[in-house]
């Protein structure tokens, strides 16, 4: 029997980046070409759980409700699942936050301020471009932050995360990983398609100088954030099929985890059905 | 030459909504079966002309973004479209609006203060899942408001809708168009079956109860709020398949219109390569 791809994808300490491989297919059966066929089939049971989940919600029978964390370096694909994973269910039951730089008001109140305004509501599922993570990674290797606050910010983002799970929420963290070559190769595709110089933005440069100082920042908050109750993923991202299909897998996973069932009628149906036959 | 189907689903005045069979299937050449792969073929279509809108929007060289109104009588599919067309696209362009019951800090302002709140952003494609149209149409059946205020609504509204289409908005109407034999069959529907249990409310039935009133407020809004800029058009939807064909072929139009162009660099593109090929 193998173990759930959550599992294999889980992270270990002593976190090494360096000794994942990106272009690793972990827990894939097929060939590539089968990816787009599986995932579409994924697509119709997430279609279905993931309406459950929001009936749930609605009806105000359930609190549970799904985050995916996204976080990677530039052009790892963040962009790219939500696209294609999340844009396979129902667009009603989704909540995207897209974490950019702190706006000054953001920076006037604690990090999570605004990250809990962005938590997804009982039935839904939230998806986070970027996260709090960013303030103990840019936050870190650009020091915007003193190092006692970097330093806090760990701890009170495993108690963040505690309260979420504890109040009915489930969290799916993937680290979307690529190396550094895999960026190259990606940046210079962008540079090549006038389709895609919008996405091109020549601080990502900046931000690559920095690679490593960002590798280690990832290890660190990867090994001071991966609690059993939300544990990291780190998800081989250099070829996107299998980034998409991982991800697709994990979250098929957790809805199916949840059991979920159609909530019941709060009200009489024969007496209904009784009322609509004479209107 | 057929005229758009714009044009041929556009409300014409005066408004009799009893002469409007809702399992028409204007516009739509082939079977039945041929829908469900005709909207999957536009789905790539869309797909493709709301990355370039978003882009544009994103670069900040475009203010355009579209407004999609949904409105229709209970069971008459606004969330449908929203499932099944609005899902055909990026959910990151995408930005949802259900417009429910007024709560007592929205009662505390104008009836347009939350509707401007829920605006698309440049680049984006907002969707109304009920609108400022609920403001002179519950609102009116059930005297929420007194009658000058309902009165005044009406150009309040043309006036809204020109500030948003002269500031690069692009605003489609919808009113899905049932009857109340569709309506009672759907009700009847989800009262059979347990999956959809918790989509009824006995609420609907009171609604129900004063179809023809409902019917003769949506013909004054349609009648009167229909100005060349921002027309209603009425959508037969006794037929699910039709009416998600009709609303993607609309929005496709739009979309189409607009001769998106992907958005020129706004940086040296050799000068980026050199430095990206240095690190």
């Amino acid at each position: 029997m193998t173990s759930s791809l959550a599992a294999q994808l889980t992270v270990t300490t002593p976190i090494d980046l360096s000794a994942y491989d990106s272009r690793a297919t972990t827990g894939f059966e097929g060939k590539k070409a089968d990816a787009a066929e599986q995932l579409a089939e994924m697509g119709d049971e997430l279609s279905d759980l993931q309406e459950r989940l929001f009936a749930g919600g609605r009806s105000g029978v359930s609190k549970t409700r799904i985050l995916i964390v996204l976080q990677g370096m530039d052009t790892s694909g963040k962009g790219g699942i939500i696209r294609h994973v999340a844009g396979l269910v129902d667009p009603q039951g989704l909540a995207i936050s897209s974490f950019k730089q702190p706006t000054p008001a953001e920076l006037e109140h604690d990090f999570l301020w605004r990250i809990r305004r962005g938590l997804p509501d009982p039935g839904t599922i939230g998806v986070f471009d970027r996260s709090h993570y960013e303030d103990v990674l840019i936050a870190r290797v650009r020091q915007l932050a003193a190092p006692e606050e970097i330093e806090r910010r760990y701890n009170a983002i495993n108690k963040f995360e505690k309260e979420f799970t504890d109040s009915g929420g489930v969290i799916l963290k993937c680290f979307l990983h690529i190396t550094s070559e895999d960026q190259k190769e990606r940046l210079a595709a962008r540079l090549d398609d006038p389709t895609k110089h919008w996405k091109y933005n020549s601080g990502d440069l900046d931000e690559r100088m920095l690679w490593s100082d960002y590798q280690h920042a990832y290890a660190v908050a990867l090994e001071r954030c991966s609690p059993e109750h939300a544990p990291w993923h780190v998800v081989p991202s250099g070829r996107k099929w299998y980034r998409n299909w991982a991800v697709a897998s994990l979250l098929l996973d957790e809805l199916r985890n949840l059991h979920l069932e159609w909530p019941d009628a709060d009200y009489d149906i024969s007496v209904e059905k009784a009322r609509l036959a004479g209107l």
